[in-house]
């Protein structure tokens, strides 16, 4: 009989997180932690499974493991690999270093994943995720659909609360996403954005705004609010770690959900196979069951192809190491 | 109108997977968080908004706030200070050295909140606990029962983990606690455990155990979690954020639920007034409703006492930084 | 200390689902069941009194009461009088008995509430709603904002269900409602339905739908829902139920959702005082908190006057007891 | 793939708050409902249906069905039957009538699903419950532990309320159940009977009790609070609904708890395959995984055989239709 099993890789910031909001959701019934340090996913699974003799946690087999564990697992969710690696000189962050080393780990984790299942949904976290779901999807043999990542799922949760805080309403009452990569290049959806059928023109008229909806400003929020995480706590994690689980329920149970997550194009908004990016796809049991090609306007098709560019600029590196 | 209002204090490991897990758990309005570096405070609210945007998340008003902030408050979460601190030389966990510096940081949290409340909720995590909260309830002139530790609920919950992973059933059908410190000297109630009403000298019969229930053994299996956690990972946070939550929610709905917390003995166990440990108590709106001298036998009494003793230790350290 | 107090006044098929619904959102700490059968309150209280012995139920004070225990609620729900009241001779459903009789319930039961306070949200359910809502907002000198009814959320929880199943998505990725009347001239606000941004014009063209979006069609699909449901089961009560907590909840914890809810018009859509309907609302700690007034198209502007005279007949029904 | 499918058969007072339960609980996929009265199954499942509209509700696909839709399911919750058969003349409950006729339901039911699976996990809800297991176990070649029946959960919850209320805890803090027959004749196991370790004769010291804790009176008292909500409401429904639930899920996550459930006794208390009746046993993946034979005192093991007599004349009936 089957199990609900999840497995999550990469026991960092963001897998412990993963790992804390799975516990929660009740819907499985084992979970497998597997980290290339095997004292951390021992420790994180045994963490957590104290916290299920308490009053309303459900009884989750949460152990750690090894790849020969994701047998029988419907969904795995890999946060593996550093978020951020900085230069030794000056401490910036190293764009070119991190895709080239995630890279490599995201190769390890594929080769592990495919000598035990292809049937299992895999949810990439990973960064640079667009490039890292690329490589996932891409390079090896894995059913078409049943690999994604994120992708702008948390930047787009950060647009409607950039919104709803304005506004002053439940983010959930606003729809609207960012598409294309998840990160700096990402782009709000003005023109389909909407509070309940309230569009981006109608909002300063009938909602008591504290600023006026304007493109570039409220685009620069979204920016900002991933920077002030960042410089903040010095990572980000609770909004991914949240965005990953909902998914993993949307697959699970079937829930054939809109979200905005990230695959390979095959022929939307003119990229055939070339670029993996962010745009809204209704997630079931088969993962990516379809991808939306929604339209947008001349500004946000322009959007669209720079971040599209940026993206398969960090490919180049993920693929060679290198930046121009 | 009143809020369903949160504090945390301290945004370490600690503190941030109790913010966490208080955002899953629909029963806050408002959550503020607060840590003496402002920007993580910041960072860490930030992150959580953002998930709020989420399918499933209640749109709770999370956000970082200072002491004035209490002034509304029903339960303050308190995780401040650091939760280990090693000497200089050699690396070893200095628990003189922890008293010292986290008896004057609750001495500091504790100055704070009593500007702007007396009525909130004090639910305290910061180690070495017992004499943590003892300096709360006794130095400070704060209402009785309105102020108490996690105590051994995190203890108890590795207990009822390790009992039901060896008769293999749900820890949440498992009975039984720990009581005295919150640490190393806390000792399993044994003569009270049971699964259901199997009692300890009928489960190895009933149940098809993994090994013989051994006082010695099993109560050495419980350290031994601590510190496979605290080993692997580095730190413990899932079980003691998960039961902080738990405790908070039995006080905001008045559930008055038996659950071992740190509170000042007055009577019981013939200790008046000069130890803080952990007894099961009956948590409801007003904090520690009662609490509940349960006949121990002449084992556990003996190592009621030393543990009584070895948190009388540490709580001298406490009050003058010098270990005998 | 304040308790989480809710209300909910007539244990009928809709009120004890209410009931069952509010045991279960962990936000309660006290329920009052109140009927003018005080064996029927006392049954169905004991009732789930019992299942708060179950392993995952919250411990909710759930009992019986009377009016005088609404001096504390923070929020009502009214579900009192029969759904449906057929003349003696041929059975048929008789909307002015209904219209009259409720009228007086709601008048009852409005002079009962407010001898206790005039500071609890109040959520009406019973039926004909509008007219109901209308009566308890004019006729007695209660806060404005502080009553409403759940209105179109039913209605609208039905459009949104009838077109995910055409285009097999989650009911929840499509944004859209009905507004006016709840009942048969209640209408789909098309012009503004989207799933995820996809508006009413491009559904058909990106999604595989099992049948073409044509207005008529599916307006009469979700008024053909509620009598299916009527005539499958004989009244209809678990969606209103839950659309009934689900805005309790968001007064509750403030959550400013956007909802559409019946409230009397004071001015918008040319409507001043003389009518009662459903348009979305900002629901949050004070009930009401905003009326929206989001543009119609010329379609269904009309429907809109149609469903306020109906409404208005209604209204003169429930005044006088006799319909034209 | 597998899809977490719970089936429900019969949509009376019962079956629809199962089914109403099962929304709520964030763990199906899919729940098929099936009544003999296709209507009502229709209209049950399409208002809860409309429900997965609302803000929190998972996507649960609910649909009308039968038998041929069992094939894939997980879980099977029977509550086909009559409650209550009144005769004819005085209006008294019928228990002869009601056992021949339902155990002839009973045959139907599990006639129809042998024809599908033998491999779902059924849970009978139907009275008189434990001669509906013993025909369903016993007379259809079904896998042993793949039935059972919600048993004396219920009457167990009750215990548990009547004793948190007398000494005020929340009846999550108490161990304790009923075995025997679900209904009349079953008995409290004081004797295993705890408040989170303090006994049955230890409770009036340490609790502040509303009245002493005394066999006779508080037997009394569970009794009394079936026929409180029977009288109350003309039914009960909550409390078993959410027990076959809270069963259903520890199947379903194979959590292993131990629950009161009727299974048939296989030399458990002398009895061999000739009673089935309530007792502790460990609940997971395959059902009822052990049977756990509890020793009772004295008083207890007359009570069981007592009630084991009265069953096995009710079976008695079920078989020809006539009672002594």
């Amino acid at each position: 009989m089957k199990n609900n099993k999840l497995a999550i890789i990469g026991m960092g910031h963001v897998g412990s997180y993963v790992l804390a909001d799975a516990m929660k959701v009740g819907l499985f019934s084992e979970i497998v932690v597997i980290d290339q340090d095997k004292n951390i996913a021992f420790g994180e699974a045994l963490d957590q499974a104290h916290a299920t003799s308490l009053t309303y946690m459900t009884n989750v087999h949460v152990h750690a493991g090894d790849y020969p564990d994701l047998k029988d697992a419907d969904v795995i969710i890999c946060a593996a690999g550093p978020s951020i690696i900085t230069t030794e000189d000056n401490k910036k962050p190293d764009r070119a270093l991190l895709a080239k080393e995630n890279g490599e780990i995201i190769r390890e984790v594929m080769t592990g994943i495919t000598q035990y299942t292809n049937e299992a949904i895999i949810i990439f976290i990973t960064n640079p995720l667009d490039s890292m779901v690329y490589i996932a999807e891409n390079e090896f043999d894995y059913p078409k659909g049943r690999i994604f990542g994120t992708g702008t799922m948390l930047d787009s949760a950060r647009l409607r609360q950039v919104i709803a805080a304005n506004y002053r309403v439940d983010p959930k009452s606003v729809t609207g996403y960012m598409m294309g990569e998840h990160g700096l290049t990402a782009f709000p959806v003005f023109s389909r954005l909407n509070i309940q059928g309230f569009g981006e023109k109608e909002l300063d008229h009938y909602f008591k705004g504290k600023e006026p909806l304007d493109r570039k400003t409220f685009g620069q929020k979204v920016v900002d609010a991933a920077y002030d995480v960042l410089n903040g706590k010095g990572w980000t994690n609770a909004g991914v770690a949240q965005a990953a689980i909902t998914l993993a329920k949307s697959v699970l149970l079937d829930e054939r959900s809109v979200y905005p997550v990230c695959t390979t194009l095959n022929g939307q908004y003119g990229y055939h196979g070339d670029v993996a990016l962010s745009m809204p796809c209704i997630i079931g049991r088969n993962g990516v069951e379809q991808q939306l090609e929604i339209e947008l306007d001349h500004e946000e098709v322009t959007l669209l192809q720079q971040s599209a560019a940026y993206i398969q600029e960090t490919m180049k590196i993920a693929k060679t190491g290198k930046s121009n």
